[in-house]
């Protein structure tokens, strides 16, 4: 797994075409070897292979060559990384906005007491 | 809102570009105003216009205008669509390996008791 595996720049890159999102998608229900994922992508599948190579590329799909099948997998840990970032900032917004809230509520007792 | 603040291929874009992510981020403690967002970023301001537009067109940002000051805001239900997608495939997946580990376990109970 190389460097970017990590990165979250090429995670989102990688989830922002539908044929990844599509591969990402069938591979959730299980490993499958690459003509078996390339032959619901109307595509060539030299094209198909870049698509893959992102989502190797990036750690989001790891495969294994035996003789010559090569099967692939998907990697759970990093998209939970995705998810995770994601996650945090919409953790952040509501807590904003919790405390928001509070303070308004506050201003309007305060307001009544008066 | 545009048509494409529902697509998850402009979503994922405009996520994976890590001075974006830093927008969001700020955004998620709270509104701010165009020039607050800009300067903790080192770009020429129409660079950074360019960046908001992204998630703005999106539909990640709302912004509005008061006299000369544009204040943004996040738009969290929109962060939510891009966190969804990634939730449903990581449960297909934790659903598909827990069967195989039901299995596997089958098959192991069966071969003991033979």
């Amino acid at each position: 797994m190389t460097e970017c595996s990590v990165s979250l720049d090429n995670l989102f890159h990688a989830l922002a075409d539908p044929t990844r999102r599509a591969v990402i998608e069938q591979l959730s229900h299980g490993t499958a070897s690459v003509s078996e994922l390339a032959q619901h992508h109307d595509m060539a599948l030299q094209s198909f292979s870049q698509h893959l190579k992102v989502l190797e590329d990036c750690g989001l799909v790891s495969t294994r060559k035996v003789g010559r099948v090569r099967t692939c997998e998907i990697s759970a840990d990093n998209l939970a990384k995705a998810e995770d970032w994601i996650s945090q900032q919409k953790k952040v917004w509501h807590e904003t906005f919790s405390r928001l809230d509070d303070y308004l509520s506050d201003l309007q007792n305060g307001e009544t007491q008066e």
